[in-house]
């Protein structure tokens, strides 16, 4: 198998880290495979960089802090190759030029638009294990551009594809996927296998582990993603991969909780035709990303609005609602609330899921303010208060630690 | 003018440092000139980075090395280059590949074959700053490589030979090049010219401000080279340059003084046709450096040899001669012995220069082992003891207090 693997900060944050790292892909090359491994900056060493940055300029210029950033993986992937070659493997590292990855021309958010597999390729037939700086390319005018935080991710998971690997293997310090977040509730279990879509919808899971970015990317590419520790390497991690490679879908996977929400109520808006339209146009020009909307029916010309933004979106919100301050009577805010999301692709295909959820949150007396429904996915927004005991109830309804 | 700057560790020690650097580049490009600078790694930082490489392996592989330790100089270039924008100036980072840099294939100490000049022209042209990180360049494969200690300094002389600048000026914490050791002899003054052959002579004074491989290229490229101080940059430095460039020749430039030289002394050896020969091929096979060498006149087929070779080269030696066991009586080896010399153009066309040395030691009482002198240099071994006493009454034989 051709496996690429990606250790991110936390797992190549010391040099003790690195040998560990070294020591995963000895046994995995003893395997009898090919490896092209991926690696991002020592944990820490990005910030310090960007603090240098900052002591200069408020805002450093973009192709400068990319040829400051890029140093850090750079420097890892260099220690990596060291450690294995001294141990008989042979290791070459390779900055992201090298590796072929060509960019379009936004500095520090640059999206990989190619990559040439030449140099990985002839490496991995003369058998050495490949080591790439993660997190950055070259622009078409060949300066050196950076693809942003979570950039190591998808430098591996756009090689994998590239070069058609069998998997891409994502290290971090957590052993996978869980039902829902083990902290909240200590009965969560490690899921096996999970698709692409699922994992999208349970991002709030996966954020410490997975960025959607990423996630998106394996799905495009078709990337069988694997979400697995380096501290613990022995225990297999979880599989992200398309629908149709699960063999036995569950009827719900797992339970996500987003407190990151503001409920934005808008009461008595005119009910001239158009004026949904035209208020979620003007929100999603300011960038705002609107998540749940109710509208009630209309009664003496007016209807009631609601929806969640992200609570980071609030002040942009306030200054887009003044638009319509006189076509409606009152807007309030309400920052106490959270999302709770039930996400299954078996829900496709079975009747009476939602109403699971409905009365599992009925038995602890939970209000549901908001809810919104599709095809693999109930989310509801309640009151903060009882996100804990929401998640709970839920995971149980579904027998999730069975 | 165009100028090209060479900045080293301690003058971007820090980002103080690092700012400073920044308001010299300001205060020269107000004054109407072109600039390329070229950036050593913080003080402090390469040797980090050595220090993580051996903790991996004894003998890092030497690709990796440069992966690893070009990476330092590219973090001041991106830094510097942050500082300068920020107030308004336009600087752009170029990595030695971006700079146009192609080496030989010797990792970790290549050589620069060619310079193409494309990137950095273009953007002078367009009116920036170029800031280079030095240090470094790329093999014709395409891989990373670095030119060894010393490394920046050559990257700037051989970008000011390539573009035809019409200085290059290499700042460090000495704000130029002295008639003596100032530590030795607090008279010292400080040369405002000097040719490239003087300065070779005298490398014992510049070793901490100019390595001779760079003075060698700067020579060879017709550069001017001006060594001078970041910290005091409103001090002119020393220029060094072309005997022709240098209207009043002085009779003596400087004195230098060399401690680490060890006196071999080979008692009665063999006079057979060759035997020096056979014996200095020897030692030039082991990369001994053989400084100084004196024969006496045979006696009875017998002739004394006496020769001086740096301190470190001593157990090297000492393994060759016993080569030579049976054609010699005896062998010593005295460390107790330091070389002093005086420089300068000036005595190709003046008489009684080196009586003048010798009458200055015969003055002292400084018995003086051997002698050797070359058309701008007369050098002398002596006992380490009266280094100090010999530097001072040469300094002042000389007046070179004027």
């Amino acid at each position: 198998m051709l496996k690429v693997l990606k250790f991110g900060g936390t797992s190549v944050g010391t040099l003790d880290r690195i040998q560990n790292v070294a020591e995963i892909i000895k046994k995995i090359k003893n395997d009898g495979h090919d490896v092209i491994a991926v690696v991002s900056a020592m944990s820490g060493e990005t910030n310090k960089l960007i603090e240098y940055a900052h002591t200069f300029a408020k805002k450093p210029t973009s192709h400068e802090l990319d040829m400051l950033l890029s140093s850090g993986e750079r420097v890892t992937s260099a220690l990596l190759s060291i450690a294995l070659n001294e141990q008989g493997y042979i290791a070459t590292s390779m900055s992201g030029r090298e590796a072929g990855i060509v960019t379009d021309n936004s500095h520090t958010k640059a999206r990989i638009e190619h990559i040439d597999t030449k140099n990985m390729t002839y490496a991995i037939k003369e058998g050495k294990v490949v080591i790439v700086a993660g997190f950055q390319g070259v622009t078409k005018d060949g300066r050196i551009s950076t693809l942003g935080r979570g950039g190591s991710d998808l430098t591996a998971v756009a090689i994998a594809g590239a070069i058609k690997a069998d998997v891409c293997e994502i290290y971090t310090d957590v052993d996978g996927i869980y039902t829902t977040d083990p902290r909240i509730e200590p009965k969560a279990k490690k899921l096996d296998m999970i698709s692409y879509d699922e994992m999208l919808e349970l991002a709030s899971l996966g954020a410490k582990v997975l960025q959607n970015r990423s996630v998106e990317m394996a799905k495009k590419l078709n990337v069988n993603l694997v979400s697995r520790s380096s501290f613990t390497p022995e225990v297999e991690g979880t599989l992200i991969t398309k629908e149709e490679n699960i063999m036995e879908k569950p009827l719900v996977s797992g339970i996500a909780l987003d407190r990151n929400q503001i409920r934005v109520g808008m009461y008595k808006v005119r009910d001239i035709p158009g004026i949904a339209a035209t208020i979620f146009t003007a929100l999603a020009s300011a960038d705002i990303n609107v998540d749940m909307i109710v509208q009630t029916v209309a009664v003496d010309g007016r209807t009631d609005l609601d929806f969640t933004i992200p609570t980071d979106d609030l002040e942009t919100c306030e200054g887009v609602m003044k638009i319509f301050e006189e076509d409606v009577e009152n807007i309030d805010y309400n920052e106490d609330v959270c999302k709770v999301s039930v996400v299954g692709v078996g829900m496709k295909s079975h009747t009476g899921v939602a109403a699971k959820a409905f009365s599992a949150m009925a038995k602890e007396n939970i209000n549901i303010r908001i809810i919104s429904t599709s095809e693999i996915k109930i989310s509801m927004i309640i009151s903060q208060k009882y996100a804990e005991l929401a998640v709970r109830s839920l995971h149980d309804a579904y027998n999730l630690d069975k």
